[in-house]
């Protein structure tokens, strides 16, 4: 249910509505707007009288609402979010470039690979230190060591850090992390999500496997419903019969999610193709389209990766990359 | 990596092997049949030395294996596994009629749904304590109370439960629960998988809505991989392109998972439907296929159910159901 | 748009007003019920007078109808169509067992596996003539040769043969065939589907790779729209992720089908599969849950078939899945 | 089978070889490059004596090739085919920017949008003439009164024209048309692919509803084992379980294909998206990734389109994307 304040409604009164719909057991997610105020309630608005709520002064109009998604709705809150990770904006015209390692694997490897995408442009870097891997006996990432030699890269480059978080019990070892990264396989792990939307951080939201649009926006619904309003989204690929590629990337996410929602949405394009050949086309796509951002996986020595090498760009494609990637913002603005 | 045992090798001798190997790194599960025993090895195989193995005069021979997966695999484990659950046997011919709610309501409607089952010949009871939904503002599960209830109805009728396991941290309040499910959704959270694969508890393991009968089986595999052999596999529809049915009911996975792998296989047919009244022609077919178990909801007041009661049966269609399906699968086998 | 016209209307004015109904442009389609008859109305109702109409005095009532295919439609033709070919009959409980080689090799060959299959049951016999294939370097098949050799094999067992035309030019081979298969690559020619409509002989419509249960119905909607109602629709297998299996078999489409639809509707395990050993427990779930029929590939050298052969049935194997299905349609009834 | 000739043979040995090799039953399709000349056997090699032809001395290796297409291979053909449409090419750094409306409704109106899109910069005109429709019911084109429209409007604009195919039987009435479109339902019609590859025209062969990579170059394959090289790839979107756009446009089909094959390769954002304003993005990001061109859907009246109106631009929003797509093209090369 929404509810239109008054562009000259008294702060007090405000206040005072507010508090009452919370003492009705809602949620209420305020979003203020040049001429008026729109209150999103969240929870069992079915015994609440509309009639009671349109006749007080301050209140313009009350609509129920059909559509499942309240916080990330466009609709009820028109202007682009804009994420903050330290001096780093994303979204509202602000591009984030996220690059590194699939996983974090030493010292060296993770601060070279950081200083050669901060050269390059890269605003953030990312890296995995807590792997999901569909085989047990796969490597697992190098878990906290991962998270200590990530933040030593942050240290020398100045970068901010990306990395995924696989379960709510290692959430005490990310508290000195930038973004946390829910990953494809966790995009319904109600749980975490909630979990993280206690947080003060931002959480980059990739979509599932065999997600729907609506389902990966209910999914950030979680994290905001609970407080945290700094969702990134994230198309990473989805699974169909494609045959010489792993996923199929669905860059007509980026624009719908655009008209859907006002949070950011950004581009994984080396999870959706697996090719490192076909990572730039894609990446070039994705800005042509309107993405927010790109996360992007760079090695120094793609061939002995531990992860994901195939997918893996080396410094070098990733520089000039950077480069046309930025031309192409540019023009298709 | 494979190791088969001669069939007149000396217990002491075998563990001595055993011992040695585990002293390598390597997890070994052993598989006793009527003419050898096979070893199977599981870790980083990639340094023992194969020749010394086979030189030993208890080995009949070593083979370097490509599956990817071991514990789950058929090749090293010929024999249906059969879990018990109390009195109750599934696989290998026995045949598991789970039954019961989408969401434990109260103390009367679980107690009336498990009785009635029961006579129709049910020989475990399901209901959903925590529920995974779409929406943060649908109804979660009545959590801790409804495993209380459920515990009741057991009481009440003998029958073992089955409930849903959303979070690592609920682990506690389900000790006294016989089977612990893992939803859809957390087939690929390997974090809770490795725990559960640390219990002594059957774990019935449901298909993610997009995964291949691989990943399905790799999921099998950190459970057993960490020690835990009494998994269940549930077959529950997956995502397609369908119109008039919610997901597109996979009954060719039973027959292919029996070949692959000695786990037993049930199937869902009232989540892969969504529909009532073609839960009774799904599980006729899902039984005349070999299936091992069907798990279904039943509930009794089905367009009050809190949650799914449109694919919800009636007691009464449910008894109709449970004779036919006793019927076909006497003429199938 | 609907008319029912009332159960005491005399004949002549009857036809009077679907002659005027003509006029107006309209296809006419008659379905006579125990207490009604019901006209569905083909073509452009738009401009139609539903109020001129409703007010004759044989008229019941008239009804707009938002279904988007109508002769097809179970709700205006509620009694399950029954297709003869020869003394065969093919739903409203009569059940037709199809068997027969991919290909037609030669007339050896299809005469030897004529007798075998008709021995074990079958009451029609398949095997292609012009075989579809995704690469112009495969077998195409003997074409009008195949098919004579399909009618010696007729001559000698008796059989009705059912095989594949892939184009309007080669329907004058087709003159003596019993009937005609339209393959999944097939299902949306929809100049070729009209063409069928206008003959008097029974079409075998395949679901197309990819399509939904509404598009099934709407390409068998083609045929019976120009005049044709003997229309057997066959679920034979959709494109997913499948792992292990060469389409995923969405044998809930049976009852459903069976809901939407009066048409017969059979089910094509083979090239569902494409694996032998999973042909029998898929033909027998699918007459658990209410097929129709059932067309399978039997080979009498599957390991030298020119087509296919990995998932042909021998003819011994064959035998005994024709018995099992038998007793599986009697109890699940 | 590959006969990789030396650059130094005679043009008579040459001529002998493929001669000969004719008569053994094979089609000889040969690709001259700077240092040597390149022939790829088509048909059944399997008999072909390699010893033989590789003692020739004009011959300087022979290859089996495992590849299942060979005409369409980029390794037997490196450099790019440029299909050239009147004054028009495509392929090879050459962009067509095809625009029209879905289906051709009068005079007026083809003339008025040819008129429009070749100010904007559009090189040839589409239109639909036979309209493949899911349902009978639905408007089927104006057929050759459309065609004649079309040729009206070429006269007019000078403009090549681009239109849809459906049937054998209707190849005559093309006789006049620039570039026949093979549309994603008939992708595997295979009848039709082999006639098309013996006309001296260009073909724009469209992706199928759920057909893999492979198979779209298989069908083209189809088209140029028949003689006809001059094949224009398209993709147009694939069925997935998208909620909120019709199909999900698969671009990274584009540089894939473009590292399989050397024919040209161009993007539908209309059919793939299904709503107009998703088109301008998808239209850059096509161009972005390195497609040849796009085939885009405009009407001077989109809300009383009789086909697909919800998915067409107007002139004017065309004029403002085809601006911006070139600027695209220009930095991403």
């Amino acid at each position: 249910m929404i509810v239109v304040i008054k562009s000259d409604a008294s702060p007090e009164k405000r206040e005072q509505l507010i508090k009452w719909l919370k003492t009705l057991g809602l949620g209420v997610h305020e979003s203020d707007g040049e001429f008026q105020t729109v209150l999103g309630l969240i929870g069992d608005t079915s015994k609440v009288d509309m009639d009671l709520i349109e006749s007080l002064d301050i209140v313009d109009s009350v609509k129920r609402v059909s559509e499942t998604f309240k916080c990330v709705n466009r609709k009820f809150h028109p202007k682009d979010t804009v994420v903050s990770v330290g001096d780093v904006k994303i979204g509202g015209g602000n591009f984030a470039l996220i690059a590194g390692p699939c996983s974090v694997e030493s010292e060296r490897q993770i601060i070279e690979i950081a200083k050669a995408v901060k050269a390059s442009g890269a605003n953030l870097l990312r890296g995995g230190a807590f792997k999901p891997r569909t085989s047990p006996y796969d490597f697992q990432g190098l878990k906290g060591e991962g998270l200590e030699l990530l933040k030593a890269a942050r240290q020398e480059t100045g970068l901010p850090i990306v990395t995924e978080i696989m379960n709510l019990k290692d959430l005490p070892l990310f508290e000195d992390i930038d973004v946390l990264q829910v990953g494809a396989r966790n995009m319904q792990n109600f749980d975490l999500l909630k979990e993280l939307g206690t947080l003060k951080k931002p959480i980059l939201l990739k979509r599932g496997l065999a997600n729907t649009l609506k389902e990966l926006l209910m999914s950030a619904e979680y994290i905001m419903a609970s407080g945290n309003e700094q969702v990134i989204l994230c198309e990473r690929g989805i699974r169909t019969y494609s045959d010489y590629l792993r996923n199929t990337l669905d860059l007509a996410a980026v624009p719908m999610l655009h008209e859907l929602s006002h949070l950011p949405v950004i581009v994984d394009p080396s999870h959706a193709t697996g090719i490192a050949r076909m990572v730039p086309p894609m990446a070039l796509a994705a800005a042509a389209c309107g993405a927010d951002g790109l996360i992007i996986e760079v090695h120094n020595d793609p061939s002995h990766a531990l992860c994901d090498g195939a997918q893996s760009l080396t410094p070098a494609v990733f520089d000039g990359l950077a480069k046309k990637v930025e031309s192409v913002r540019r023009v298709a603005a």
